[in-house]
């Protein structure tokens, strides 16, 4: 039985290239592409990314050479999502909202081969490369390639050829390299650096497929969807969501509306931007449309509020590590008869492990072993499976911190319910740690999104002479039908939070800003609410709150 | 960036065991299997199932050694597709439709260590072992095992251990060990052997994973389906469809009823049974059952029939060697538009490629060219992907054979229609070859079986002195309304033909038979009905339709 061995027909790469070749083969004349007036159906699409790599090809780049995008959603970054690997390079896409510095050191940390950059980000890369120079006078540096926009030319040039020029000079019957180890690289993703400096994560072609299965799989997408980008994608092969481009209340309302959009993916924070929509930016949702949402846990209240307006929430859990989505809150049938808020808070639970990963726990880390499914002892949820990443380039430490005995490390603190469920209770790091009672943010933020007027939260540690940390509430608040946010204080929140929390958990301070701190894919920078609130630990000076504002305002 | 290397956490080998320990993990309390009064839940199962792989590691057996099963589709069956693997040994399910020579051949060919006997197959067990022993009367045999029926037991014994017994004999905390390379063997499953002698086809647990993931996504099956086993689980791991334990038109329809069955697999054979229960027999469909019907070419009349009764039929085609399904006809909303006998035309073809194939041709084989896409040129149907079988077991030429410059040749052959459907043709070895035209037997049948009188339809070659070839077809009738048969003959039936079919294609030659000879499988076995066509041929004798009447009843 042993003699039995691979040969090409039986053993064949695992390779999300694979799906482009079949959509092409089976649905050729459908839909691929729609973006304002310009459509590519999948016979396109395959034909554009075999001329783009071979145009890549042609460039003479090193095998697993980097190849660094800038660009938001458009055409030419769904393409080259297949043209690249197709070119046996590693595509590496970058957040559009990070500065010019961050921009120059991905590009030398990655040793980027080739540069495209999107006509709207002219600038970002011009001052970027000038720092890349700047830092090393030798370098060759990598070769640029402008994008300009497909639908309405701006007629801007910038480096040594245009997007569309460089994909009509391909050879459209290019036949792409088998790959033939499927363990190859096949993209590069630098995590966002809440915490620390960002991280570069590689993926292989393995990883990426199989994760590719499960999420089709779980969110039971069938074989037709139509599928509106509200995620960017220079996220798309992770997972950490924000409002991005096509968050404009009008631009999805409108977009789901004359294309019967089916599924889209954004985080909850996006809810807000679809509930506050205006009247006038407003459609009626005909069929329901299915949302996959995660980033950061959707406090219940928002799920209820955004499935009275059709739209089907499904809640997954993920991180750039798992290739994105690790974990799924799939519904199950007996809950319906729940009543709606309870509904919405087994929602908010982040659920079981999508099909293909092959393991998931909740971990005491000193002792490795799995906490009891309780739904109350803390640990940390460790990940397995061949769609967990490759690891860190270029960075030995992080990489075999993150492994651990075998698991990945998430870093985020939860618990199992009886049911199996899991629910993320915080960050390891965003838990407070109070006269020795370990108290979630995540907990305390849900209580505060439950007050009628509060819009954002954000809860940190702030030092306490007496308990060593005690919590910090940080809020912004919605609008009432004045216009005005200043007929809330600190004290009704405060009042608030002692009618609905336990006396431990109350906030010892609560600072209302008129928007929270974020990072550049939207996450909130707890490290700066962190140095704020040293201040009001320190000082008890009612007036930091006015310059804590300002601090703030400065990020955004 | 290739300094990233496998650990356990990110590289986890791909087996279908991994979904059992996730049921259990998270629907844990959902109902895993009803067995008329018998049920259990998904952790019962998986405790079953460890026990079961605890008791059958203390036999001691060799790694990769083959555990047989000679059972119908019972609880044990399924707890063995788990259980055996996960002692580290290969399931070989045996077809209970086989006589003992063949059994004894299989457990010899595959030297079973180890041999579990359903308590109604006692006889067929204890003959077939006699004949093993016969051959050689050193042999050490496999261990035996019988399985009493757990839901009604009868109190029959044989061999060393009863199977409920031998299950709670065993430790429930056993932890089954990794697997550590994906490409071990799993299972092994034999040919039916309609061409030659039975061929040992052995899947990997990479393969058995990969079909399916591809299975249920194709098929829409969602995260929670009713499945009734309609298809013998002696092909669970196969293809071959057939009427099997569980096709009686009763009850069939009290399971659908009772338990709100949602999906089932048969061959389309299966849609005659449904058809013609008396109104006594029938239940009312209240929500639609999703059927995967293959093994045959679905004559497009049938497929049309059975969906008015509240069955949707998705068309599938596969075999042994591919792990099952290959290709999917995958439904296009534009068709609902069509007439109804239209849309059963295009539902009856075999369609396209199943997702985690790599791919799928139709070529000819001396030049390895692709045919044209013009639903005409005939061509061998080749594959390539994971899920294709790692070989046939100690059968070097067959497998050789099987693997031409890459591509797995399925012996099928067919033509790609313009929108990258596949159509099956025939088996190679089944065209007729008349006056140097192709004829698709097929085809042939196809069009027999739109005659609202024939039941069953089978079209062979028959020597001809002039064209070489020429068709003979093979016919049983439906009863009319009085009960009989006999009101159709060869007459009407050759005038049929002559109105709907191009001259060179109308059967030489009609039999019509009571029933037609059937493998063990329930496939026709079109090499008997071959030797009773060279009668014809040669004697011209028209009393020879009586003899091979007979002829032919003697094999049912």
């Amino acid at each position: 039985m042993d003699k039995l061995s691979k040969c090409e027909a039986n053993y064949v790469p695992l390779s999300p290239l694979t799906f482009l070749k079949r959509a092409a083969a089976v649905y050729g004349n459908r839909t691929s592409i729609i973006y304002e007036g310009t459509r590519f159906n999948w016979l396109q699409t395959y034909d554009r990314c075999r001329r783009l790599a071979s145009s890549l090809r042609s460039l003479n780049m090193p095998k697993h050479g980097v190849v660094s995008v800038l660009a938001p959603n458009i055409p030419a970054m769904y393409e080259m999502h297949f043209a690249v690997p197709m070119a046996e390079a590693v595509l590496n896409t970058i957040n559009v909202r990070l500065d010019a510095k961050n921009v120059a050191s991905i590009l030398r940390h990655s040793e980027a081969k080739v540069f495209f950059v999107d006509c709207q980000y002219v600038q970002l890369a011009r001052e970027a490369l000038k720092l890349y120079f700047v830092e090393d006078t030798d370098a060759a540096g990598p070769r640029v390639i402008l994008i300009d926009d497909i639908d309405s030319p701006t007629g801007i040039r910038f480096g040594e050829f245009e997007y569309e020029q460089f994909v009509q000079m391909g050879d459209p019957r290019f036949l792409p390299e088998e790959i033939h180890d499927e363990w190859d690289p096949i993209t590069l993703n630098y995590t966002s650096g809440t915490t620390s400096a960002p991280k570069g994560v590689v993926y292989s072609h393995r990883g990426a497929y199989l994760s590719t299965l499960s999420l089709i799989l779980g969110w039971e997408m069938g074989s037709a969807p139509v599928y509106l980008w509200s995620l960017p994608m220079f996220h798309c092969n992770g997972w950490t969501f924000t409002w991005g481009v096509a968050a404009r209340a009008y631009d999805m309302y409108r977009n789901i509306s004359q294309h019967r959009v089916t599924h889209m993916c954004c985080a909850p924070i996006v809810f807000n931007i679809l509930l506050q929509a205006k009247p006038e930016e407003r459609k009626e949702i005909a069929s329901p449309v299915q949302i996959l949402t995660g980033g950061a846990p959707p406090p219940a209240s928002l799920l209820e509020e955004i499935e009275l307006l059709g739209f089907h929430v499904t809640h997954a859990y993920g991180l750039t590590e798992a290739t994105g989505p690790a974990l799924v809150c799939e519904w199950q049938s007996s809950w319906n008869q729940l009543p709606k808020p309870d509904q919405a808070k087994l929602k908010a639970r982040q659920g079981i492990s999508i099909l293909t990963l092959a393991d998931v726990d909740v971990k005491n880390l000193d002792t490795m072993s799995s906490v009891p499914r309780d739904g109350k002892t803390m640990g940390e949820i460790v990940l397995r499976g061949s769609s967990i990443m490759k690891g860190y380039l270029k960075n030995e430490e992080a990489t075999s911190q993150s492994f651990k005995n075998g698991w990945f490390r998430t870093g985020d603190v939860g618990v199992i319910h009886p049911d199996g469920y899991l629910e993320i209770k915080d960050r390891s790091k965003d838990v407070i740690i109070s006269g020795g009672e370990n108290i979630s943010s995540v907990e305390l933020e849900n209580v505060l999104f439950r007050h009628p007027r509060v819009l954002e939260a954000a809860v940190v540690a702030m030092p306490h002479p007496q308990w060593g940390e005690s919590p910090c509430a940080f809020i912004s608040v919605k609008t009432n039908s004045a216009g005005k946010t200043d007929d809330v204080n600190e004290a009704d929140i405060l009042s608030y939070c002692r009618e609905n929390l336990s006396r431990f958990m109350v906030p010892k301070k609560v600072v209302i800003l008129p928007e929270l701190p974020k990072t550049a894919t939207g996450k909130i920078q707890k490290f700066q609410l962190r140095a704020l609130a040293k201040n009001f630990a320190v000082s008890k000076d009612h007036n930091a709150q006015s310059r804590a504002q300002i601090l703030a305002m400065s990020r955004l």
